[in-house]
């Protein structure tokens, strides 16, 4: 069993070595530029990961994890097109630094080319692994669809957020992991199991997202802190606030959370001591924890050795105590 | 063996009944409102009389036949964004209906879709289809971003423009008849020949496109007679006559299609004499029929029955004395 760090590496290694050296240039220097911008490679090191903890082969793994990786970042393109935003990492999103069509018709050959990552593996093995792959895709377009339409909608219930922040992150969590025990062909109940423990743990990692958002140290904190207050996103800390407040405490927040009279910093303070007096704090911690649980417990029926499981406890702890 | 209008017959009931009725609405009315567009859907029907010539079961061919006419469709959903095109068949474009981030993610989502109706085909099929989908779906995705780059630039040859159409349109064609070859598990050879009998009639068919754009009748052609003339299009008839002409030629052709200060009506009908007087036209004429003779010459080597050749014939020469 290697450590998460050689995963990484090996990954990496395989990922530069994979430039389109293709013509035309216009279509493939916006796949070279988003792949090589960086970012932590979770879903790949856990395709990775996966297919080791199964006994199988991590080299044979690399074309799935790394088709895993080509399809979010295919949906980066198309997702910051769609919300308009000028940066990725710290650099212009591919719309920006070329334009709109460039956006739209590489994020299209990317969505291809994870596909035609599967190729080199068997008949049998490919077809599982696309069938995988296009369910998951179509859930990941779905999810989208549902965070546009909320975008636009009051009556948001919290199991719709939850079933859209499923769909939008955690079903390819799911999968990433799913993918690594196909390749070492794992029986069907362990590549289920893994998949429903990598799906809870993209939803508490969400959910996860959701607070940092909010209550992180701006310090380390990736993004700035109180971003989908000031967006006026319908996360989980708002939308339980709307749920367990008084109707005065529901208009409160929506009336805040729109007036352009307030300053940034004074509207993020105060929607925040919201979500804290409302018990929505607290409810989105437990939410956290909830789903950890959840996948802790699917880890349990899985039939691999106890050190291996307890290495994907590890895992899932380090990625729910994270602070950034 | 049936005729065309059977196989569009059946091909038409398969569509009508795909529609996707799955939630959320604002992702999946834009895939059934395009699908119900109409079209002639040359290529699903492609697809079921290959698999009928080459003994293979149509029913079973359905599937493969609605992948293509599905991702037909795609392309023409991110192309109408991209050509910033209001109406297609004479109805509004999905963006236009919808907006721009409904067109992305409709479009993505008919791309997987595309894919997933494979999925009941056995491994082997499925690995094949799929295969032959993404390569021919990639070369789309070029022929899309090459046209787009030869918008901006002035030096482009007749080869480069001959692949362009090659991809764009060319390679579908084949790729919906060697589909219905895989399905019926016909050898390989004539798997390959049958996509470069597709291929070459789809080249015949783009480039007879590019003639009767110019000097198609008025009354049964589809769209407005002059219209690339008026984009200021490189056609076939375009490029050829620059390549023919004498220089003083080249920049009168030039110079005419780009003065805003000539009516519609004069551009059209001064650009198409200098097409004519260039011998562009019958050049052009001459390709079409050199790109015919290029597919049936394919036909010849076939392992199939004269009639079911004589079939195919038939078909290539319906499609190439079109005059609409």
């Amino acid at each position: 069993m290697q450590n998460i760090k050689v995963y990484q590496k090996s990954f990496i290694e395989y990922l530069e070595a994979f430039a389109v050296e293709k013509e035309p240039k216009n279509l493939y220097e916006p796949v070279n530029y988003i792949l090589k911008l960086g970012g932590k490679r979770l879903r790949p090191v856990l395709t990775l990961m996966t297919t080791d903890i199964f006994g199988g082969n991590t080299k044979a793994a690399l074309d799935a994890a790394l088709s895993v990786e080509v399809f979010h970042n295919f949906s980066l393109i198309h997702d910051d097109i769609m919300d308009d935003a000028p940066l990725r990492r710290g650099k212009k999103t591919v719309h920006e630094k070329w334009d709109l069509n460039t956006g739209i018709l590489s994020g299209d050959a990317m969505l291809i080319l994870a596909y035609q990552l599967f190729e080199n593996y068997e008949p049998d093995v490919f077809q599982a692994l696309a069938q995988l792959f296009s369910k998951t895709a179509l859930e990941v377009c779905e999810g989208q669809q549902y965070d546009i339409d909320f975008e636009t909608r009051d009556d948001v219930t919290i199991p719709e957020y939850l079933k859209m922040i499923e769909y939008k992150t955690a079903v390819l969590v799911g999968a990433a992991m799913k993918m690594g025990t196909i390749v070492a062909r794992a029986s069907e109940d362990n590549q289920n199991a893994i998949y429903d423990f990598g799906r809870y743990l993209g939803i508490a990692f969400q959910l996860q997202d959701d607070y940092l958002d909010a209550f992180g140290n701006p310090e380390t904190f990736g993004k700035q802190v109180g971003g989908d207050i000031l967006e006026n996103k319908k996360t989980y800390l708002y939308l339980k606030t709307l749920e367990l407040g008084s109707s005065d405490e529901q208009s409160d927040l929506i009336q805040t959370i729109s007036d352009n009279s307030i300053s940034d910093e004074d509207k993020v303070s105060r929607v925040k001591t919201m979500f804290n007096n409302s018990g929505a704090s607290d409810a989105t911690q437990n939410a956290v924890k909830d789903y950890t649980n959840k996948a802790f417990r699917v880890l349990e029926a899985l039939n691999i050795s106890e050190d291996k499981k307890q290495l994907l406890r590890l895992f899932g702890e380090q990625l729910m105590n994270r602070r950034v």
